[in-house]
């Protein structure tokens, strides 16, 4: 085989309460990453298409780079790859980084026979993400891996799909504003109550059934946090706003996407979706920031080789 | 109607990782309670059968009399009622004054109509909790109630049944040596780590979906408690010691049942039950302290009327 060629789709991670838990796949969003096998050992990113100019062409710099080469290792390859990334994900906090990580993971994996299974792409990606980010954690790798909604335990090296709500509709806007995961990450408390550590887990676990039961109001009625969002509401500038304006427009939830600054929120009808995405945008727009919305449904399909020749 | 008889299941709260979020109902011990109409307004404890003597007559003091109190309050009853209570679940940490709760509950709303859905008979019950143990909490009682796994939030007065693992052996040791709630509530710190924060939140939302998946194996390796169980650990003689036995007599998971003293172990194996209650009443035994096996299943059907005339 010469080439490959695999998409993998944009995430929600946290998805509010399940901080480093939880995380959805989400559709209409993601990266490409095309492997070509060259003639040295190494990995080279040739080409970045998308994306907003600022991401590192520097092999170990950039999480499809570094994941890319983590897979080599592990098939014990004999020959280098080039890549091309084709970026299609707006802003920060939609699993950009991972996705790239991911598509070059399952190209690379599919460029040299598929020897590794889902599972053991995990690794490579994650430590793509946290070369980037400084910590470790698989939500969204394994949210874009695998599809669907997920459950993951970083510390634990373990994550696996629980399936979609079909009736599920997610409503991201992304701000013209990054938010880079490292300052996410710092701004964490090292210790919380023990009385908000019992209510993150009492809601996560409820969304958690809410998917067994495909019950989207359950689901998104869950989706409150009181640990992570409100250390890195700040960050995001508006964001209580916004997310009040997301909650009356109609939606049964909302929070921080991932790290940030976009910012989800969740209906049980489609017919809401774009009102609740307008309401948004509009209050970023009175604080001065622009914003893209983007309507989508759960990914239940995960990252998938598109062409291998 | 003159007289109501009804059930509830013994319980196990927390079921390790799930601090005041998850409960299990458990098959072979619980509570019966007889509710008779009397000609006054007043709940009156007639008789407690089984037991170890120390539950008090007193209804303001006993939980199946506060519960009935509360009931007789919503279904706004033109009569008092007199009650007796069955025991048989052994020792502390299984929801021993959940059950009797429970059970006056359920009995005292059948005797004047099931006016009230079982939802409804949280509050009722939760208040009885509170009043002996000082915490606010429902697992135990949501778990007697609708039977199965319960996933609840106390803060939010909400729980609910998310079914069984008919593959799941549970096995309960109980030691004579009682540990009072309030003391193991006590003990546990105000504030814990991040990390410990989300390791529990992993763990709990892993059992969660392997409920749905009906997957024992999943469940019991993900018995891990990183929050409360170091906390609770020295309040019961040998405590590691005896988790340590059930691991290696093969269960799959094991931790203090509630507030202890009770410990329960898992098995996907109903033919290795024995060989781990066993292995863990030894060590009791060795730490001076005897104990009683249960071997059960989980309990599906929860509290239920067993007789009404």
């Amino acid at each position: 085989m010469k080439m490959a060629k695999a998409f993998a789709p944009a995430s929600i991670g946290n998805i509010g309460p399940g901080f480093d838990v939880l995380g959805m796949a989400i559709t209409g969003l993601g990266d490409t990453v095309t492997a070509e096998k060259n003639r040295g050992r190494d990995v080279v990113i040739r080409e970045i298409k998308g994306g907003d100019g600022t991401i590192p062409l520097e092999t170990d710099r950039n999480t499809a780079g570094i994941a890319a080469k983590e897979v080599l290792k592990l098939v014990k390859a004999k020959h280098g790859v080039d890549l091309i990334i084709q970026k299609n994900i707006p802003g920060t906090g939609l699993g950009s980084s991972a996705a790239s990580a991911v598509a070059a993971a399952v190209a690379v994996n599919a460029l040299f026979g598929n020897k590794l299974d889902r599972e053991e792409l995990i690794p490579p990606c994650a430590a793509a993400e946290h070369s980037v980010s400084g910590g470790y954690f698989i939500d969204n790798v394994s949210a874009s891996l695998f599809g669907g909604i997920i459950v993951s335990h970083a510390a634990q090296r373990q994550a696996f799909s629980i399936g979609t709500i079909p009736d599920l509709v997610v409503v991201v806007v992304t701000p013209y504003h990054s938010v880079l995961t490292k300052i996410s990450r710092a701004v964490l408390p090292d210790k919380v109550p023990l009385s908000l550590a019992v209510s993150n887990m009492a809601f996560t676990a409820t969304m958690v059934a809410a998917v067994a039961q495909k019950n989207a109001r359950r689901f998104g009625l869950a989706i409150q946090d009181g640990i992570v969002e409100p250390a890195r509401a700040h960050l995001i500038p508006g964001f209580p706003d916004v997310k009040a304006a997301a909650l009356k427009a109609g939606a049964l939830g909302a929070s921080i996407s991932g790290a940030g600054a976009s910012v989800f929120a969740v209906t049980d009808r489609k017919s809401h979706a774009k009102k609740i995405g307008l309401a948004m945008q509009k209050v970023f727009q009175q604080h001065g920031i622009s914003s893209v919305i983007t309507v989508s449904r759960v990914d239940k399909h995960g990252a998938r080789v598109l062409r291998a020749r």
